[in-house]
């Protein structure tokens, strides 16, 4: 059977490795230090981060990048969005010539703003660039790891190397789809985390049903307008990479990033919702970089840039949805749906 | 102040009468006997449909077809899909020259499987067949009638008969775009109720977050191929007419096709479901019409032919669900998202 490095041990990482150990893969997972790996093993479960699912004989835990990664039909990142700079740094001299890397995590890097594959090739050899490629898509990571159904995307510039990493992750309760537009599946993996925001705020102002399905279906809209402009394929947004990763946060009560903007529509400082999370949920930094790559593309982002005002500039909740509502309203007078949308005029 | 003549004092016609009423628009709210017009007169309340909603004095309900159509800026028609053609045929030679036709019933008629603008296309003198236009989107009744935020498409093959309707109905709190693909929106308002039925299945067979969300996105998909085999613009399937109202399902405790799902899924027999329920939910009948027009036009849904098989052919819903499940596993060892879903390869 095929061996699997991820790197990263927090819920993702150890539930694709419990996942991919179940199938019959041997699964090294990696942790930063020598102690975290032996707690690991001994108790066979990761208790800090997905407890109660207990590995399979199949998973193992290492802190040393060399065992992990040697052998390793693919080398997956599972690591925040924040710390895939720093992480592929110190896994880069191990990586074998034609293994895939696959990014697992979902953000934009803060001051860069750039997407994770971007970050990972401009730290490792140019040789092994085209080995990149990303998985997206909804997935909570405790169903992931129970075996209950989920499907997920892979996308890489060369079909081949997605279809690799296809072949060695694919299984009947998590299947794995290839595609080429990587631009669409990291933007919209990152990206759905400010909708994310934006639903928990309609959420906690106690807005109603009509008014989240347009929030989130205008969302998604404006989502794929900055996508579109910087080269995606506007339909990845309707697939399993962003919407149906919108879809996960709307039905599942274990979204952080809906949690955060619930809690910031009830009068909760950020300060003080952040400080009580063990992570910081990724669309708090991704709402900063959305709205400056939004500036540069020249895309019109109305939630998003209210987004940002409520976390970073003290705009109260109440009037940001008030804001937005009253902009989609006054276009309401007069306005065509491809018009409001842009490339709902030039798709299709 | 502007006229409006509402076909139809079920909950949905009876919500647009109080938030166009409460805007400041005349309405008359057509029933089929002078009884139900005094009952709902004298009560000012529509309390078998939609208790609980005062009405504005703007509005009024007359069982006098002339009397409700005379001098109105716009005609709705807001009754069940299986009955759109006989209310057309009763007040068909009362409509006037240039005032819009709204119909506002999501379905496809068993037999033809027509959509509604066709039907009432066919039962009109030709010269009022510009008239007609669709609307459609998330709009649960109680939440429009109670001014919490909705927003619609409205769609016309002349963009300026969706405006004219546009003008006379869009406020703060009931936002209405314009669009010309009639087909995409009455397809998806139509369909969507098809996947609302899925994803109570889904439901009621426990199945997880991400594999609902596989599902829905998956479904749209479905839908959205049809769609595109039959003229839609498939990013139309992205908007609200469509995505907007699949979210309003998964969201709403209130969906009744979704309701049928989950009683479905707990073993309940199709006929003791229905016959507990005041009206038939359009997707029982629009499940046979799509599958009927999937056929036709070469369309691939699997979702949709499994929902036909656990509703007409008694199959039963855990193994329409293992199978739909078994038919995605079997493509994601190999395939890429773009040739699951052909028209993803397409668009964009």
């Amino acid at each position: 059977m095929s061996r699997v490095a991820i790197i990263g041990s927090a819920s993702w990482g150890t539930a694709l490795g419990i996942a991919l150990a179940r199938k019959g893969t041997h699964v090294k997972l990696w942790t930063r230090t020598g102690e975290e790996a032996n707690k690991l093993n001994k108790e066979k479960e990761n208790t800090t981060f997905l407890p109660d699912f207990h590995f399979p004989f199949r998973l193992w835990a290492t802190s040393s990048v060399e065992e992990a990664i040697e052998g390793a039909a693919a080398v997956i990142l599972a690591v925040p969005a924040q710390s895939v700079r720093q992480n592929i740094q110190l896994i880069g001299n191990y990586l074998a010539d034609s293994v895939p890397i696959v990014s697992a995590s979902k953000g934009l890097e803060l001051d860069t703003n750039k997407r994770m594959s971007q970050v990972i090739a401009e730290e490792i050899a140019p040789h092994l660039q085209p080995n990149i490629c990303v998985l997206s898509g909804p997935s909570i990571a405790q169903e992931a790891a129970m075996e209950s159904h989920s499907a997920v995307v892979i996308a890489a510039n060369n079909i081949a190397v997605a279809e690799k990493v296809q072949q060695v992750m694919s299984q009947s309760c998590f299947c794995t789809f290839t595609t080429t537009d990587v631009i669409g599946v990291e933007l919209g993996g990152a990206l759905k985390n400010v909708i994310a925001l934006g639903v928990g705020i309609a959420e906690g102002l106690g807005y109603g049903d009509n008014a989240k399905a347009a929030f989130i279906t205008y969302g998604l809209a404006e989502i794929t307008s900055l996508g579109v402009a910087m080269g995606a394929n506007p339909l990845t947004f309707t697939g399993l990479a962003c919407l149906g990763d919108i879809i996960v946060t709307c039905f599942s009560p274990s979204s952080r990033n809906r949690d955060v903007g619930i809690k910031l529509a009830k009068g909760h400082a950020l300060e003080d919702i952040l400080s009580s999370l063990p992570h910081i949920p990724e669309g708090i930094a991704t709402t900063i970089a959305a709205r400056q790559l939004a500036r540069r593309m020249g895309a019109n982002m109305p939630a998003t840039e209210r987004i940002y005002r409520v976390l970073y500039e003290g705009l109260d909740p109440k009037i940001a949805a008030t804001e937005l509502i009253e902009y989609y309203a006054d276009k309401s007078y007069h306005m065509s749906e491809s018009k409001l949308v842009p490339h709902l005029a030039s798709g299709g």
